[in-house]
C-alpha cells in the first residue's frame, strides 16, 4: 500500500508461481476470517501509471495490462479486463485459476452477485477504491446479504515477498518561467473559490493537482513527472501537504515558502479527523474510500464535487501555451528527423518496431528541456498497427514490411510542454483500401481541426465530426477521439475529452486536447492521425453573432501524402492540408538543413489534383 | 385535480382579478396554517397539453405559456419561466404581484432557499410534481430548516370559482389496421420484461403509454388523442386500468376483452397500497410523488426506472411505418395545395398569418383519416417568424409582407399517423442574407438526412451535424434539432431526441424523429426546415463492416428553391435536394392535377448551377 500505515507481514517465501501466490493469498484471507478480496489495478491516488509497489494485480495474476481487477473468493476467482485486453489476459493469466470476464459487459458487481454467499465477508483495501467504486461494490454485496469489510493491511502485501518500496524521488521546483503563475496566486484562487461555495476545505488526492498547485515536479511514476502526495487546502489560505520527508530538499523548502505546512503521509488521517463540523469538498470519483471514512469518522460535512484543481489546471495560461508551442516545434524537428530516416531505412527491410522506437527516442533526447517520453511508444507495423494499445516486445517485434503501414504513437515530456503525436506511414506502395481509409481518417481529423463551435460545447457534441466520413462507408473506431494533455504533467488529463460518451465538460480556451481519429483492420493494418490542438477563440468570423471557439493545431509533422486520395478531399480540406504542410515546412524546416530539409520540402509539397 | 379525491371548496366568488385571486389563495393558505404553496404548470400525468381543469397557473397568474411555475409565500411570490417566455410573462403577469425569474438560471429551489423562513410549512400538491421534482424541492426546503408538506386538496381549487370539470370524452378502439399489434401481445411482452427483471408490477401514469398498450384513443386533451387514465401491469399478466367509467362503452369493453380489470380512478390508491412486499417498477421522472407515497405507505419495494412502455411505443412496427408513410403522402398533398395557394395569394399582400393558418387547416381537413391538428399552427411572418414558439393571435396577426420570410410549422393527427412539418417561404424577393442563412440551415438538414451512423448512436452525438454550417459562420439556434413523434399519439414523445444535451437514448430502427434545424434573426426573420424521418437500417454500404443506421425522410413537400444559394451546396447536397424534390414530384404530384400540379413541377425542378 502506498500510504496509510501498512505493516509488512512476516510470511517469507521463495519466488512463487502465480498459482502459488493465489493459494498463499487464500490462506491469509482464511486466517483473517475473510471469504474474499478485491484486487484492482490501482494505487491510492488512482494514478494512470502505477508505482511498482502498487502493481499487486500483476504480481498476483501475471496480468500486465494498464486496467483491470481481480476478485478472489475461497472458490472461485475471476479477472476482469476490458476489450483491449481480452486476448492478452488469456496469454498472461492461467484460466485454471481465474475465470476471464469482460469488465464492461460482465462486470465484477454482477459476478459478486452470482458467487458471493449470504453472510460472506468480502474484504477490500479502502485506499485502492474510490468512494464511488466502493458504493457500487456495496450495492452488490448488500443485494446478496453479504458484508463489504475494509482492511487496514492489504492481504496481498502479506504474501508478496520482496515487494518494492515506496518511490522516494526528489521533488524539484517547476519554475514560473514554465508554469506562468506563482503557486501563491493559484492557492489564493482556490481558497477564494472555497469561500464562494461556503466550504472550509478541500482534500486533494490527485498528485498532478498538487504538483500543479505547488509548481513542483517529481519522478515517482513512469512518464508523468509527479511526486506522490496528498493535501488539504483551507478556505483561510492554509495549506497542509502530506509528503514523504525523504523527497524534500532545502531548495524546495525555499521555493515553497512558509505558507505550506509539511506533514508526513501518516499525519493525513489525523488531520482529516480534525475537520469536525467543517464543510469539506472531496471528489468521490478520485478520492479513496479511506478518505471518506476518515472524514465521516471525524464528523465533517462532506460536499461531493469534482477535484476543483482539475479544471483550473486544464486551462493553460499564456506562458504554458507559449511553452507548448516551443516544445512542439522542438518535437517536430525530432519527428521530421525520424520520418526522414525512416523513409530511407525502412523500404530496404532493415527496420523493426523496436529499432524504430529507439531511433525516435534518440532523435528526441537531445532536445532542449527534454526529460522523458510521455508514455511508452506505440510502434506497430502491419497487423500490429491494428492493436490500439500495442506495446512492442521482443516477442512481438517485427520488421516493417513492404506494402505495409507503420503506425507510431509517441510523445515526450519537456519542461515547457508535453507532446503526443501519431503518424501512419506507408512502407513502399500502399493498397487502394489503405489509401481510402487513411483519407477518411484524415477528413475526420480536418473536420475537427477546422471546426468552429459555440462556447459551452462539449467533446461529446463534436466527436461525430471526426467519424462522419468513416460512418458513411460503414466503418468506425473503438476509442475516443481526443484526451486532455497537461503542461509537463500527465499526457492524459481531464476534465475535457472528445468522445462518444462521458465528455460532458465544455471545451474552454486554453485547454489542450488530442485530435486522433483512426481506423483499424484487425490482423492487417492500423491508421491513426494525431495532432494536439489548443482550444482558442475564433474571432475572425465576419458577421458572426455568437462567441465561437476553434482549435489551434500544435503538432508539427508531415502527414503522409502518399496515403491521401486527393479526389476524396473537398477544396476546404485540401486547403487545410496544404496550409498545414506549408506551416510545418516553414517552422520546422527553418531549423533543418541538408537531406532532412530536402525530404521535408518534398513531404510537404502541395497536393496535386488526381 | 384530475384524480385522487379532491373536494371542491365552498368558497364562492364572482370573477376575480389575478391580484384578487392571489390574495384569496393566500387567505386559504393562512387558514390552513401554510406559509406557501407551489403552482406548477402540470397535471397528474405530466401531460404536454393540459386539460382545462389543470390550468391552475394560468387561472391564478394570467400566464398562458406551455411551461412554468409559481411559488406563493405569504410574502413574496415569484413566477418562473424559461427563455421562450421571458417577454410573454411580463405582458401577462403583474410584476407587482410576482417577481419574474428565469426557471433555468435562477430556479425555484434557489428562490426558496432565499425566501423561505426556518420552520416554514411549504405546501405542494403531490399529484402535480414528479418524485424527482419533489426530491429537488425537498433538498432546498431542508437546507433552510423548513418543511415540505403534501396537501390532499389543492388550495387553488378552493378559490377557483367555476373551475372546469374533469374531461370525460369517449374512449374508442384504435384498430389493429393502424396499431399493427394486438394489445394482448403488447401486454404479454411487458409482463415478460417484468418477469425477466424479477419485478412484480409496473405503475403506468403516462396516458399515451396506456393508450398505446391498450390500443385505445380518446380526446381528453387538445391535439393528442389520449384518454386520461392510470394503470398497473402485473408480471403474471393481470392488468388493472383506472379510468372514469363515463368514458367507456360496450364496444370498447368488447375490444378490450376480459383480461383488463377496470376500476374507477379513486381505486388507484387502494391498489397501490395493496402491493405490499411486491417489487414495483415506477418512473420517478414521470410519476407523481403521490404514487410514490402510496407505494411506500403500502411497503412495496420500489424499483426506479423509465416507463418501459415509452421505448416500446417509440419503435414503430411495419404497419405503423406504412401508416405514417400514407399519412405523410396525404399531408404532402395538403401542403402542396397550401403552398401553391400561398404562392398566388401572398405576393399581392392579401394573406395574413391567421388566414394562412386557417387555409392550411382547410387543405388538411378533407384528408382520409384526418382527426385533428397535432398542435396549434405556428404561422409567423417577418419578425414573428423569429419567435420560436410563436402563436398568432388577433393582436399579433400581420400581413405576409413583400421581401419577407414566412415560417409555417404545422401538423395533423391522422388515424394512421401523426405529422409535423415546417416550411419557410420567401414572399417576393429575399435578401442575400436570408438566402445565405436558409442555405446553411438546409445544409444542416441534409447533413442529418444523409447521415449514416453505427447502432448505439444517440441524438446528442449527431446534433452538431445539423449546426455545423451555421457554426462556421458564427451562428446557431437555441432549440433542439429533433423530437420523437408518435403514431396517432403525441407529436412530442420520448425517449429519443436529437439535441445538444439530454438525448442519451440510442436511435433505433422504427423510431420517428423530426429533423428541424433553424436560424432566427430577432425582430427580422426566422427560418426552419423540418421533415419527419424514420430511423432505418443502412444496408446498402458496399464494404461496410458495422451495422449502420440512417434516416428515411417521411415528409413530402417542396423546399423553397428561391432561398437556396446553389454554390454553397456541395455536389452530394445538391443530389440529395434534387432527388428529394423528384420524389415529392412523383409521389405527391401523382395525386394532383391542374395548376397545383404545374406549380409543383416548377417548385421541384432540379437546381440550376449559379
Amino acid at each position: 500500500m502506498s500510504c496509510g500505515g501498512t505493516s509488512r507481514s512476516l510470511v517469507l517465501m521463495t519466488d512463487l508461481s502465480h498459482s502459488q501466490r493465489l493459494r498463499a493469498l487464500r490462506t491469509v484471507l482464511a486466517e483473517q476470517d475473510f471469504d474474499g478480496f478485491i484486487i484492482p489495478h490501482a494505487d491510492a491516488h488512482q494514478n494512470e501509471f502505477l508505482p511498482p509497489n502498487a502493481e499487486r494485480l500483476a504480481w498476483l495474476t501475471g496480468f500486465a495490462g494498464s486496467a483491470g481487477s481481480a476478485a478472489v473468493l475461497a472458490e472461485p476467482a475471476a479477472i476482469f479486463v476490458d476489450g483491449r485486453y481480452t486476448l492478452q489476459v488469456r496469454d498472461q493469466v492461467d484460466g485454471a485459476d481465474y475465470a476471464y470476464r469482460h469488465s464492461v459487459t460482465a462486470p465484477m458487481d454482477d459476478w459478486l452477485r452470482e458467487n458471493l454467499l449470504p453472510k460472506a465477508r468480502l474484504a477490500f483495501d479502502p485506499w485502492l477504491h474510490t468512494q464511488t467504486q466502493r458504493e457500487r461494490l456495496e450495492r452488490a454485496v448488500k443485494d446478496v446479504g453479504a458484508a463489504l469489510v475494509p482492511v487496514m493491511d492489504n492481504p496481498v502485501d502479506a504474501v508478496w515477498e520482496n515487494r518494492p518500496g515506496e518511490p522516494l524521488t526528489p521533488i524539484v521546483p517547476h519554475p514560473e518561467q514554465f508554469s506562468g503563475l506563482r503557486s501563491a496566486a493559484k492557492r489564493a484562487d482556490l481558497a477564494a473559490s472555497l469561500g464562494a461555495n461556503a466550504l472550509d476545505a478541500v482534500v486533494l488526492t490527485q498528485p498532478d493537482s498538487i504538483a500543479w498547485l505547488l509548481n513542483v515536479r517529481g519522478n515517482d511514476v513512469d512518464h508523468t513527472p509527479l511526486p506522490l502526495s496528498f493535501a488539504i487546502a483551507h478556505a483561510d489560505g492554509r495549506f497542509d501537504w502530506f509528503v514523504a520527508p525523504e523527497k524534500l530538499s532545502d531548495a524546495l523548502a525555499q521555493h515553497l515558502g512558509s505558507e505550506i505546512s509539511i506533514h508526513g503521509p501518516d499525519a493525513l488521517g489525523g488531520e482529516l479527523g480534525g475537520l469536525a463540523q467543517k464543510r469539506v469538498w472531496v471528489c468521490p470519483n478520485s478520492a479513496a474510500a479511506w478518505i471518506f471514512d476518515r472524514l465521516m469518522a471525524g464528523e465533517a460535512t462532506i460536499a461531493r464535487g469534482p477535484d476543483p484543481v482539475t479544471l483550473s489546471k486544464a486551462i493553460k495560461n499564456e506562458i504554458e501555451l507559449a511553452g507548448t508551442r516551443a516544445a512542439h516545434l522542438r518535437d517536430g524537428v525530432a519527428l521530421v528527423g525520424f520520418l526522414h530516416w525512416l523513409s530511407e531505412a525502412a523500404p530496404g527491410g532493415g527496420v523493426d518496431e523496436l529499432g524504430a522506437a529507439a531511433k525516435l527516442a534518440a532523435f528526441r533526447a537531445p532536445g532542449e528541456h527534454f526529460r522523458d517520453l510521455s508514455f511508452g511508444t506505440i510502434s506497430g507495423s502491419g497487423p500490429n498497427g491494428a492493436i490500439v494499445h500495442y506495446r512492442v516486445t521482443e516477442e512481438s517485434n517485427r520488421v516493417l514490411g513492404a506494402s505495409e503501414l507503420y503506425l507510431v504513437d509517441s510523445g515526450a515530456q519537456y519542461l515547457d510542454g508535453t507532446t503526443d503525436v501519431t503518424r501512419t506511414v506507408a512502407i513502399g506502395a500502399p493498397s487502394a483500401e489503405m489509401q481510402d481509409r487513411f483519407t477518411r481518417v484524415l477528413k475526420g481529423h480536418i473536420g475537427l481541426a477546422t471546426l468552429r463551435f459555440p462556447e459551452g460545447t462539449t467533446g461529446t457534441q463534436i466527436d461525430a465530426l471526426a467519424r462522419q466520413s468513416l460512418w458513411q462507408a460503414g466503418l468506425d473506431y473503438d476509442h475516443g477521439t481526443g484526451h486532455g494533455v497537461g503542461s509537463y504533467l500527465g499526457v492524459h488529463e481531464g476534465p475535457q475529452r472528445i468522445s462518444k460518451v462521458g465528455a460532458g465538460t465544455a471545451l474552454q480556451p486554453g485547454m489542450i486536447v488530442s485530435n486522433e481519429p483512426g481506423y483499424y483492420k484487425e490482423g492487417v493494418f492500423g491508421i491513426r492521425i494525431e495532432n494536439l490542438v489548443a482550444v482558442s477563440p475564433a474571432t475572425d468570423i465576419a458577421g458572426g453573432e455568437r462567441a465561437m471557439l476553434g482549435f489551434e493545431t500544435l503538432t508539427l509533422a508531415p502527414i503522409d501524402r502518399g496515403l491521401i486520395v486527393t479526389s476524396l478531399l473537398n477544396p476546404d480540406e485540401r486547403d487545410w492540408l496544404d496550409a498545414y504542410h506549408a506551416r510545418v515546412r516553414e517552422e520546422v524546416g527553418g531549423l533543418l538543413t541538408g537531406a532532412a530539409h530536402d525530404w521535408l520540402v518534398a513531404a510537404t509539397a502541395p497536393l496535386e489534383n488526381d
